[in-house]
């Protein structure tokens, strides 16, 4: 290592920010921020939370998640471990939980070959959390006794196959990113002769801009477009649904929609 | 109302206190606890976190989960809404996440009938958290696009039947409170013939008596004897479990234990 790192303590810290609001970060994960020397932050992550990050702390937006300008994990990668050997404790913060649909495995197994010291902070699951913040309980004695999360978006953009299997199940079946197969779930629910299955869908979960949208397997994707839901959402489909506050009066609301 | 109550404006707020390290919990979680007039906490709750209580709070210990001095879940429900008319703001604190295997949305349900303004306040699962904090990511890129969350006592402390489709599933499954069936759940997946399927079991994620016992489906009843691990503890099932850095390490020190 060359002299001008000589006082340069290379540090990795991995922070799950949660849902959105700013307040729903945990404790240490503010506590990492305020010693940070360079903080890293993607279009997911709320800003309100570099209010944070001490007088001097370099702060990189690396982007969007996809399109030209955003970087390649490789190269993330790359970045904190420069980072770290150059500036000392590198804050990379994560919407949700760092090693759900996150990259904090990546790259913390790269500073791991660096022997860059690495703390992760998880954070609140948009699963769980955003679920929970509707009154949704994931599970509830003699309703459910099992979740099971699903990147709607799993290779090449195709639905995951556990999908077909998670039908056929009693769990509540909480989907993520998949917004854009709202369809394509759905039909593999009718498939199944579920249409009457409860299905909540929540966009920006914790945000001001929350909004849910609450039906059938065979109504949500009309009521989805009639509330004009739109990604970052959360699709959420059991028995369980059943308990939202305001279940039984959308199904009433929405008998035109039954097909 | 009686007139001693005129200035009292009752409220509840549910806070899920996360795995059990203090700082595990959110900004939004201290902030409730630093505004009640009364904190209910169980014994699976850090007590550490009383000390964000204002002076003068009242804190009441609601007892173990089970046993002669355990509170039922309707005298907690019917303390929560008293407390709340004499006293006003009520907080009760739960481990993990309020609607994962806690009583959030009974207490927020009863509170309901008496019109008391309700928040919740999410908690890190610990069936994600735990996992995360071993560098143990429940879905991973290539290996695992779901993760299943089972309850290990589901009725009459029977093993819920979910497991057995759960076992036939690629997804992670993840086992909460479920340490006293091992046996039966591993016999699950050896009736399968997955005998070398990863196995981690967690106990005491977070805290300074956090153990880990890794494994396979063959191996891990004996190696989580031999490593004496006690609940609480998760059981985490699946491919992602050789992502921990010890895996091939225990792989190769536990062959005298393959069955």
């Amino acid at each position: 290592m060359s002299t001008k790192y000589k006082k340069i303590q290379p540090r990795l810290t991995i922070v799950g920010t949660g849902p959105g609001d700013a307040d729903l970060v945990t404790v240490k994960g503010v506590q990492a921020i305020t010693s940070a020397d360079v903080i890293l932050y993607d279009t997911r992550v709320n800003t309100e939370l570099l209010k944070y990050a001490p007088v001097g702390a370099k702060k990189i937006f690396i982007g969007k998640r996809s399109g030209s300008n955003a970087y390649t994990q490789e190269q993330v990668n790359a970045l904190v471990v420069d980072l770290a050997f150059s500036h000392g404790h590198v804050v990379s913060l994560k919407a949700g939980d760092p090693f759900v649909l996150e990259s904090g495995y990546e790259e913390a197994s790269y500073a791991d070959v660096f022997n860059i010291e690495t703390e992760i902070v998880p954070g609140l699951s948009n699963s769980i959390a955003v679920a929970g913040l509707q009154r949704l309980p994931v599970v509830h004695k003699g309703i459910s006794d099992s979740f099971w999360v699903i990147s709607g978006t799993a290779h090449n953009d195709l639905l995951s196959a556990d999908i077909k299997l998670a039908a056929r199940s009693s769990a509540t079946v909480v989907i993520l990113s998949g917004l854009h197969k709202l369809e394509e779930i759905v039909s593999i629910y009718k498939k199944l002769g579920k249409h009457d299955l409860p299905v909540a869908i929540i966009q920006d979960g914790s945000l001001p801009t929350e909004n849910i949208a609450l039906g059938t397997v065979a109504t949500i994707a009309g009521i989805s477009r009639e509330e004009k839901i739109g990604a970052p959402a959360i699709i959420v489909i059991g028995e369980v649904v059943k308990l939202h506050p305001l279940f039984s009066f959308t199904l009433a609301e929405n008998k035109h929609l039954l097909n």
